[in-house]
């Protein structure tokens, strides 16, 4: 359990990452009561400089012994660091928060998205799960149109960034955008295939059953937050040649009917949720337009009239901010409330 | 009706337009009997001359007077000038093949794609009508579905390219990447908003109910092709920043269970249809691979476990090739046999 105190040694597993850097931002935009700063990375990355509120922090090499004194630490640095080290930050008495999925699966581990199920905090032993950009997206949308009619099927198919890949992503885009249109050939490194100016159906590794990884985490996650193993979603995930800005188009299959209307209000109602819908004078919500924005936006709310119960919406969010760094300093900031 | 004669005098209105250079390309390569041909555009390309047989053939100005002995008329120049000009061609004696969308709705016009529906091409009263690119490509998908397993509803969200709105779109994806590559600001002319890095979720104007005309379209011309009225469709049409070809993430429950071993069996069969799907080894259709072919691709055919008999699959083809002058010329071809 995190100690009742003023100020607050934080760790960040995976600092000079594009989450990492992101919440260092929201840490000092929402002047969370950061004490002392462990900025962890990879070797690649020791001895680099991060300015968090006004000095340059050094950012150390991420190990087992990285977390004495640490009372709070975020893991943004992949699955396997966040199985690696992690157990070290809990052993070492640090409450962890990860953002990885690593341990989203796990029963013992609350998963968490404030606003939604922010009660669940408390529940921890040691480690709380952030869920995917994607996930809190959805979760946050059917929350409230579950609250109101009962989502019984979701069908999700998604239009992700690259900066969902990191860095390097995001210079495999530029850098095969600008190769394309001075006629040269693409290089590829991150990417198994051609992102400029091309959609790729597979983010993560390919399980058994041909769903990927990150379609499976999606289905898990969204059931998980929302409390309802009962609600079947379907995800087809795809990333698109964007560079940050999560999109998704939802499908939703209701138990009671909910006409758009009303959809529109319960949304509009819902914390960290905008409506933003009058597509007839282009206003629906964009990826480039939620760069930096906290909130998830919807648009395009219509009935889906090849169902008794049927709505379509389309969903927008910052993967970085709302997505992941903002979601988890709100869950630290209720830990400490606690 | 089409006269039976060995070669045919042919019309394609819209001749300078992506889809008309891409017909020319089609009829000769296919070894169409053109006899003579007649290339129409709107006053702004008359005088242009175009390559056809190794002969350069001059664009004229489409007008109400444009058809006299025309045997056969490609319309490819939008919905306003298939209405306002092909009620003349078929006055003149032509018979017309539109690709608009403009007819698509008629009950007296067949709406055909070959491989599908061929038979019934010969129940036009002067006017068949070419479905739209995506329409085409997933009705090519679910018709083999459909006849094994019976298709209830299907839930359709498409990644379509800027070909797709003519060659104005492709220059101001590529404008735009550049000025956003040296941090200019984009122009934006045939987009609403910024098309560069970003995913528009509107193709066409809002209807009152809230979809897209492209929408409405895909939901009417898929049950028209199968037959099938009863068939629900449910679309959500999005642009993304792809010079050519077109995706689909689509979801299908079937009245039948049908395994995706099955399914995939099935739609390998399927005249035009080619199964590209080994995901684990990174292997499903991509949009930049398709550009030129003739065929409609799937892949990550997978069971999608929210329902009792449901499948995902990923489709693509090319929008310009199969989606449009293709199937135009496979009509008429069929018409010329007849």
């Amino acid at each position: 359990m995190l100690e009742n105190k003023n100020i607050y040694t934080v760790a960040i597993a995976g600092a000079t990452g594009l989450t990492g850097r992101e919440l260092l931002e929201v840490l000092e935009e929402r002047e969370f009561p950061v004490g002392d700063l462990v900025l962890l990375a990879s070797e690649r990355s020791e001895g680099e400089r991060l300015d968090f509120r006004g000095r340059k922090w050094t950012v150390k090499r991420l190990g087992k012994g990285s977390f004495p004194d640490v009372d709070l630490a975020f893991f943004v640095a992949g699955e396997e660091r966040a199985r690696d080290f992690a157990p070290s930050a809990v052993s070492s008495g640090a409450v962890v928060i990860d953002g990885s999925g690593a341990f989203s699966d796990d029963p013992k581990v609350p998963l968490i998205v404030p606003g939604i199920n922010a009660a669940m905090t408390g529940n921890h032993t040691g480690i709380i799960a952030c869920p995917a950009p994607g996930s809190t997206a959805v979760a946050m949308v059917l929350q409230p149109i579950h609250a109101a009619a009962t989502v019984r099927r979701a069908v999700v198919t998604t239009f992700e960034p690259v900066s969902g890949a990191g860095k390097k992503a995001m210079d495999e885009l530029a850098g095969q955008t600008v190769a394309l249109l001075n006629f040269r050939d693409v290089e590829k490194k991150v990417f198994p295939h051609q992102i400029a100016f091309n959609c790729l159906p597979q983010i993560g590794a390919v399980l058994e059953d041909g769903t990927t990884r990150d379609e499976a985490r999606m289905e898990r996650e969204v059931a998980k937050v929302l409390g309802s193993a009962g609600l079947r979603i379907s995800t087809t995930a795809v990333r698109v040649p964007v560079f940050r800005g999560y999109a998704i188009s939802l499908n939703i299959e209701t138990e009671r009917p909910l006409p758009p209307n009303e959809a529109r209000a319960q949304l509009s109602q819902a914390p960290g949720v905008v409506v933003f819908d009058d597509p007839a004078h282009g206003v629906y919500p964009l990826q480039i337009d939620v760069v930096g924005k906290n909130d998830v936006f919807v648009g395009r709310i219509r009935k889906d009239d090849s169902l008794p119960n049927g709505l379509n919406l389309w969903v927008v969010c910052d993967d970085l901010r709302k997505g992941s760094a903002q979601n988890a300093v709100q869950i630290a900031e209720h830990l400490v409330r606690q």
